[in-house]
């Protein structure tokens, strides 16, 4: 990723009204090749303060989209949490692998900076958050004491990479981390996503030298 | 900057080879308007430790550009050095005022992630390092016991925002952190630097609502 070592083309400073840019380099999402990921070496750590309501839960056309406040302080910096959304089936793959859904929590940092943690959802048990949820969309009401942390895997080792949106206007600048662990939500809340939504997943994009990084916060590995 | 909150356009999964990308919204060097900056939450903390041996300097033909170690940790995340190199007059423009010089040390996390810690020259003394560097340009030689530290600030006080590399690719996905304390070197060295570019300076590129923060570590301010 030494962009500034690429070799210089045909440009000076006299035409750089005609430089050309970069175009969509660093998209999201991706297929991640677990035999090819670096230990991360940042401290890496991830604190969420998410409040217990959600302000309102609809469908905004391409997704079940959830409005709540909180923080995420990420790596030692401050993120406030924007959005929540669902994809079905999931948007990156694990070593080629999709899952049954998605959740992203979208955050932004004071200076502009996003940043996506996302879940991987995987058919088994019932989740009582996510029915509280799913009960709730295009009601237009407020629901309280919502426990989004339920949503969130217990182990909280991640794969991190710099992406986008993966949705128009798919912005790049995106911060990402990715859950290994997955969390269950049963068959039938399964068929309520896609009762919404049946595929409303971007394909991977090209990782283009993009690097992808493990978090492991377990001292013995 | 909530990018995610644009209106939806006539986009859906079916066509998702067709989706537009945005286009360099986030471009260097830029304007800084002092009377909208916001004070940076985050601790923001820049601790730099830098080699004392510069491996080579050089003219690339766009710049005179040295090549040199060291780690910054930058809001508590490393990141290594790649180069540094000097663009006259400045590029960055701190509200509509050219300064006579700017040095930017490039560096690159383990991510991926830029970040350019900017420097503003300004005609005044002679700075020793800096004519320890101008005097070993395409000698091809690598020059030792150089304390880069002279060619910074004293006081850290800084300008953020996110931007752009200022030469094609012109990679987005950069961390600007531009000293608001300026270093003075001679009237002779800025010749010099003009000797080998006279202008190699990009044109301001828009703000596109992107924030400037200012971080200042003085307690009383």
């Amino acid at each position: 990723m030494k962009h500034f070592d690429a070799p210089i083309l045909d440009w000076n400073y006299a035409n750089q009204h005609d430089w050309c840019c970069e175009h969509s380099m660093s998209q999201s999402p991706i297929d991640i090749d677990t035999s090819t990921l670096e230990p991360m070496m940042d401290m890496g750590k991830l604190q969420l303060t998410y409040s217990r309501t959600v302000d309102t839960i609809f469908d905004t056309g391409s997704a079940i989209q959830g409005l709540a406040t909180g923080t995420a302080n990420i790596n030692n910096r401050f993120f406030n949490l924007q959005q929540f959304h669902f994809h079905t089936h999931s948007e990156h793959k694990i070593d080629g692998k999709l899952s049954d859904a998605e959740l992203h929590f979208v955050h932004e940092a004071q200076n502009g900076r996003l940043a996506v943690l996302g879940v991987f959802l995987i058919e088994g048990a019932h989740n009582e958050t996510l029915q509280t949820l799913l009960d709730a969309v295009n009601t237009n009401k407020s629901i309280h004491n919502v426990y989004l942390y339920d949503l969130l895997p217990k182990i909280s080792d991640y794969y991190h990479y710099l992406g986008s949106l993966t949705t128009p206007p798919l912005t790049e600048n995106v911060e990402w981390y990715l859950f290994k662990e997955t969390v269950e939500i049963s068959a039938k809340q399964i068929q309520t996503l896609k009762h919404f939504h049946a595929n409303n997943a971007r394909h991977t994009q090209p990782l283009n030298g993009r690097k992808v990084l493990f978090k492991s916060f377990n001292k013995n590995s």
